[in-house]
């Protein structure tokens, strides 16, 4: 018995419950777990679906495009553990946490490398027996260095790119080359405190509040389909650094709980936002 | 075009999600939400769907009926206000906030009366043209206070009842007069503190988060389904006052967020526990 | 024996404890709470004190002036109610909320007048044997219609004015009269969804978690010293109705968390930033 | 130019903050922060405060002394890293945030060693090049196991012990040992859950929140003050063990405050409660 995650998304019809567990019943499968959202402004119907089951994957596939409207994306994952690779640039705070939980088994992935634009967390990387390649931008244009970038990552087709720190303004060339695969974690509380050190900006509006954001990453810096945010409270004692020891707190927490939905493939991105299910 | 929530609570099987979707999609009715939960260790089938369309209720339960399991638990409730009855002891402010939710149109509800044991509150709801009646429980045995507590309140057909710091113990035959119909905020965040004086107990105890619990009432005092609950930070400078204080703002959040629960029609309840759909 | 809070807000120097306490301790006052605070930027020293004994008022401004700084503001309020206006458009939710408070004994205030630009919420307010007043401001200038406000505000000479979803935009002479007496509460989590309609904002942008912040008003927009912030949990099944009603809850528990915060002297404002001591 | 923390709790008696204050002005010290609370009920005092300048420690031991009633107790520590010791079991998650805190630069600490009474962590420790030493209890009398631990602890002579998820039950003999030196984290929120399996529990209870609570530990388990606590919110869909794992998120955040607390010598112990100043 085997498990799969069947994910659709497409225009909102009558009888599309109904057409879709037809054809679940008709190939005697077993759902696990199940959930809907129709989004009332856009018409948009998405379906997450635990199955069970011996699966044909090819016939289901088939025999669901058939009773779906046109034009609907269809998405079966076998339950299994993701390959990722993750960026980092210096701060080891997110990466650690990542590699703690990844010990500790808490993951469903395979973390197949770390690629740094520095040298600074080989040594942390590489405790863990995963391999670092670092691959260095000075003196490069954005392009170059991207490029590279390209090479080593596609070198382990990963399913999910994590940003844990990278601290490198993406171009839309790399970002187009993995769409809904990127993810990162930005330091503030979006739409407050975009672009640099959203700690010292928060310091000095003199917020009682700071968060993190962990975003799929597209063409607009900090603009992307947010999936998870999270806050923790401050305070007039606070200085700048002090915000941003309390925010790595929040920063881990959030990144890591974004990154569990998408290896447990919970979320879906329509236009600028998410739905997960 | 009506809507109604169905709601339907029944042992797992293979199918139910289809036939379920098959007798909605052959009544030409729209499924505006569905959401669905099977609780894996009791095989338990949960399912909550708002449906819109010409309904013809019986026929649509009768057609229900029958692709369910035997002992299946079906109820089709009409998107409307449902009938409302507080009870309440001396203090104002949950019920403060009920009444002020109230006449901002934030609840789905009719609230057809306040039932006090004290005169204390009378002012404050007749201020809202809501009828007020003191049924006083001194010198009464407390069955025959519950007696008299019990016709009044059935004179308004009540589909909830709400202890809005209602401060009497309840008899199992009041409760069971009433079954999941009853909602309770407990002072505390529930199972720690239970009985007396919650907030007298924590600041002994030193506790550094206080919070508040609303559940379902049941025979056991404070054991009932827990619906909802919520916490507030507090410290070292708290007096047990303080930190009643602090609760206050808690009990009324919990409180009013399971009472829109009861009002939706989102809670099920499966031996001590609820499922929120 | 009375009590007094004793604000004092200068430039460090070294012995002012000392200054301070001698003082105190030469008047035979008890020190019942002490809090200090020195911003390191800035070198500006924040100190309140809870005192009480026999207190000779002038005579003790005078010791203090003597042994501090030039150019300290040196405050000595007696713990005793505010007079407080508030000021309303149409929404009853905050100002619901505070006079379920009011009564409720919560606020150590004497609520003085309510004040509205529409008529909406007389009914309300006279419930509760409270002095509303219209200054309608249809028809008018701008500069005209906060002439009869400040007319209207000053026949109680508030201490506190609490905006209570009051939607008028304020001109730098209306805050000029008040400094440092204007509380306001902005429907989102500044500086994030500055402006209009912050909850439709927030639900463009697909936000998962939504905030209130409360903030003394300046002559920049939304810009004041913030005092209080919180904020609460959202998904992709909220409307931005969905968004407004849940924020609510967090608007009334920020106003009152910060309308506390003045009526007890604890905070202090320096720049753009508070300190709560 | 050296920064020492200077600690006093004592009888509340008029005059303590000037006495006090007069003390460090005539030794020409800079108050760089000053923390203090009286506790209304007990009269107690504590009183916490950064100094600089040129410290005889000795000289100013004796002066306060001097001028502080008899069974005052005065601390003064220089504002270094603590030396510290941690004990584990099997669990990974709680020891891994400390140790990539540590390699992080976030704790005013040396870990001198991780001893643990099973082999399982070793790997992970020595990843860090910190000293791990196995004591296993199998075969052993409580006492006698303990014995070695005293022994092992004692060599580093450690100002604060962390037991990180160390899953055994400690003798009075070994607690009375550490006074107010042993910080432990329970895996729930206090008093709620006290005992074995808390996530068990709590799924049982059917809460809608979960929580982690670290505490000094006493010769009563899970009955020791507490220093910090947290929550998460769950609901209906988690397994026990998905509790478990939401719960890991919280003991690390609740683990590593409180000790960030203590390494700052920020809490006082009275009775069972703690002062965080």
């Amino acid at each position: 018995m085997e498990e799969y995650i069947l994910l659709i998304d497409t225009e909102d019809a009558k009888g599309l419950v109904y057409n879709i567990s037809k054809v679940l019943f008709a190939n005697n499968l077993n759902i696990e777990r199940n959930a809907e959202y129709v989004d009332p402004e856009t018409n948009k119907f998405f379906m997450r679906t635990r199955i069970s089951g011996n699966i044909s994957k090819d016939i289901l596939l088939k025999e669901l495009k058939e009773v779906l409207p046109q034009g609907s994306r269809i998405r079966l994952n076998k339950k299994a553990k993701k390959d990722v690779v993750i960026l980092v640039t210096k701060e080891s705070h997110v990466l650690g946490d990542l590699l703690i939980r990844y010990i500790d088994g808490e993951l469903n992935a395979n973390i197949k490398a770390v690629i740094g634009n520095h040298e600074h967390l080989r040594d942390l990387v590489e405790k863990f027996n995963i391999p670092f390649t670092c691959i260095s931008a000075e003196g490069m244009e954005r392009e170059a260095h991207e490029d590279l970038m390209i090479e080593e990552i596609n070198k382990y087709e990963p399913e999910v790119i994590v940003l844990a720190k990278y601290m490198r303004i993406l171009t839309p060339k790399f970002v187009q080359q993995y769409p809904q695969k990127v993810l990162n974690i930005h330091h503030s509380f979006l739409p407050a405190f975009i672009g640099a050190n959203p700690y010292k900006q928060a310091h000095e509006r003199g917020v009682k509040i700071i968060g993190a954001t962990a975003h799929y990453v597209t063409d607009d810096l900090d603009e992307g389909p947010i999936i998870s945010q999270d806050v923790v409270a401050v305070d007039h004692t606070f200085s700048w650094q002090d915000m941003r020891k309390a925010g790595r707190n929040v920063e881990k927490i959030v990144l890591s709980n974004a990154f569990q939905l998408l290896l447990e493939d919970r979320v879906f991105v329509y236009g600028n936002k998410t739905v997960i299910l």
